[in-house]
């Protein structure tokens, strides 16, 4: 049955195309802006459009889960005894559409134009759920629904999720499953069909050196009184050798090495030094000795001063000893280091090199865990799979340098991993004016998830 | 006659402490204060009442030359052929004296409390002024002033001296003198008559360094991607060695080297490393392997950053790698180094050492020549031997860390070294509210000054 219905609900998919992007227009009309206070009522709008969209393709349970802000959505369907469980997690919220005057159309006033279908939230992520309900639909008008789906869709992804973590916690059997699927990552061109199956974890602190009590005459006692600034810019500098690897005490320890065969995976993936030079900017690029720029920005971990004061700053000269400095270092991490334990290496750093003249302390701000998949997984290869029966080439497996705090919330209060994927492309404007969908690719996208479906049943 | 002249001098000093001090409560009562627009009237007040009081003791050609901002005083009297020609510098302009709540009585209400005159101006520099005055007074009293004299007196020392520069520039003749004497520097204790010889001069720049032409993302970028930040605190870390000593090439080529005799004269000098310690309240001392802390303040040249300023500095954590960073920079220099040069010097050494991953920019802001005397020469000996005579010691050669950029501009200028003196103390909180002048250090200093003129005299 499954080969029958796989080619049934493919030809589902393509005669149905046009009411799948009308269903898709609906939903971009409404301006869910999660950021601003006087989009509530479309926020609501939003989640409730969405429900009755799950309960249309047959979810069950569907509910809307009320936050200290916006609403959490679920649904499931769970008629599939034996098969898997897949935990589709999306966000029903959009970013802020200004500055409006650099819209061709009207953020809100789906347009098409060419290959694509422009307004806000189209590829960031309304048109990612739309296409998998829309593959849901496909297979439950042909045949059912292979798999038991369960769906996590929130409502605050745009302002950092300040309530997902805890509703995850709080509700561990709701939402236990075989893995999630997280379509929000995208692919990195429309021809390479993307698995990204790593994300950087962070560890993000504020270091400050304290000199003397006040700022000092730079000519009364230049010279005699270490100069904080100084003393921090010391610091830092030694944070790298000369080969651009990170000197705190320990902090490779737990670095997983990449092995020859996962380096020639993330080197079919097209991005060389010359991608990053123009994606950039940078006069030229920076890193540590031994691996390419992909691997440096996905398997790699990085320091980086986020910001850095001290001093009189204003316009002019003021001839001070600053009393103080303060910057502002952030650390991407990779499996298996931890934050806290990043930050006890950046303590037993300072302890050894900062001189007897500075007093300094040193905050640890926040941090999120690495996550990696394993590229084996029953998961990853249904969806490999499935990419490539629709692109007719084998995916790109892709290590993010950023991070998706949800994947590591998953995989840390549920214990499980996150297929990651998705068909937005890296040129759709998310977050930016003129945020479009290539309708090609999302059209393909749907098939896909199709396949990806069926690919999983037992 | 010399030595009968100054017994009766003296003693005319002695007779008329009293006349002096209400003279000295006359011109402090009058709020000059440059720096506020309001105090225009009180200004202009001040300069009238002492080119009466410059009048009353005998100078002619006495004249108010308007500038831009606060008029310049200038007097003079050149009734000795054959005698040395001296040229006094003071500035009749006060800081301003908020925080009016924290002084004990008004600011510009003249009170003794103990030893002390307590006022606005007192010991900054109305009462050096004055002591001068008093001192000509009682010469002029007892047989004559026994050498040339001319004022320099102006309005706008506490707002940076904008008019000075161009005013000595455009009255060379005028100005014409053999040496100058500056009595804006003190005594380093009440007990310890001081002869400040040599100033350390400043080199200020402004470093850029640029990298990507707009913040990134430190999770897509870092690792590939430069941070400007760190590497402005690499530049700024290589500009010391381990011994303290600065880097940039040709840095101490034209420091003139400290002689024994010199080394052991600032030995002398009350200030030990537990005195800088206290006056700083930093936590431990720093510098340059080999010296003294008088010695590096006073005779090695210092390198210190004023401010730095990258990327995001607001609380809380934002994770980019900055597109630039910024710091001010800034040298005291000591003899023979030039600013010009030192920007030379920097420039070079960011062209040796900053990587090609970033753009630079540095930028040559202010900069001032330091000064020396020569401890050896009739002023300086004339001023030595006074402060001798009335105090019974020694005096004190330092060299003074900071700078008074008048001494440089008339060396420039005019090609004369000024006897730097006075006898304002430590703790006279000049620039902060109880501005106090010990009165018994005020009526010693006018008797030396008394011997200083005598000891001139062919």
């Amino acid at each position: 049955m499954s080969s029958q219905q796989r080619d049934v609900a493919i030809k589902y998919v393509r005669k149905n195309k046009e009411k799948f992007l009308s269903i898709l227009k609906e939903v971009v009309r409404i301006p869910s802006i999660s950021a601003d206070p006087a989009h509530g009522a479309d926020m609501r709008q939003a989640a409730e459009w969405l429900v009755n969209q799950l309960r249309a393709v047959g979810m069950q349970k569907v509910q809307i889960f009320p936050t200290a802000h916006h609403p959490i959505l679920y649904g499931e369907y769970l008629g599939v005894p034996g098969a898997p469980t897949v935990l589709i997690y999306g966000h029903y919220d959009v970013q802020p559409a200004d500055p409006l005057s650099l819209w061709k159309s009207g953020p809100f006033e789906p347009t098409t134009r060419g290959e694509n279908l422009y307004a806000r939230g189209v590829s960031d992520m309304k048109g990612q759920i739309l296409a998998v309900i829309s593959a849901v639909e496909a297979l439950r008008a042909t045949g059912g629904i292979p798999v038991n789906l369960k769906w996590l869709i929130e409502g605050e992804e745009e302002v950092g999720s300040p309530s997902l973590a805890d509703f995850i916690a709080s509700h561990k059997d709701l939402l236990a499953c075989d893995f999630a699927f997280n379509p929000d990552a995208g692919m990195i061109g429309k021809d390479a069909p993307t698995i990204t199956y790593a994300l950087r974890g962070l560890a993000y602190f504020e270091l400050r050196v304290f000199g003397p009590p006040n700022d000092l005459h730079s000519g009364i006692f230049g010279g005699v009184v270490h100069n904080p600034a100084i003393v921090l810019a010391e610091l830092i500098a030694g944070m790298h050798d000369s080969k651009g690897r990170i000197t705190l005490p320990g902090f490779y320890d737990r670095v997983r090495e990449l092995t020859p065969e996962e380096r020639a995976e993330l080197a079919r993936i097209p991005a060389d030094e010359q991608y990053y030079l123009e994606k950039s900017g940078a006069p030229a690029l920076f890193g540590e000795e031994g691996y390419t720029p992909n691997e440096r920005t996905g398997a790699r971990p990085s320091l980086d001063v986020n910001g850095m004061l001290s001093g009189f700053t204003a316009s002019g000269p003021k001839t001070i000893i600053p009393a103080s400095a303060m910057a502002k270092i952030s650390c991407r991490l990779v499996p298996d280091q931890r934050p806290h334990e990043v930050y006890e290496q950046m303590k037993r750093y300072l302890e050894e090199k900062a001189p007897k003249t500075v007093r300094w302390e040193l905050i640890e701000m926040h941090g999120g865990n690495p996550s990696i998949s394993d590229r084996d997984n029953p998961g990853v290869r249904a969806y490999a799979s499935a990419l490539e029966t629709v692109w007719g080439v084998r995916p790109y497996f892709k290590r993010e340098g950023g991070s998706i705090p949800v994947v590591a919330t998953m995989q840390d209060l549920l214990g499980v991993e996150s297929v990651i994927g998705g068909f937005g492309l890296p040129d759709d404007n998310f977050h930016a004016p003129n945020e479009k969908l290539h309708l090609p690719t999302w059209y393909k996208g749907i098939e896909a998830l199709v396949h990806f479906f069926l690919n999983l049943q037992p």
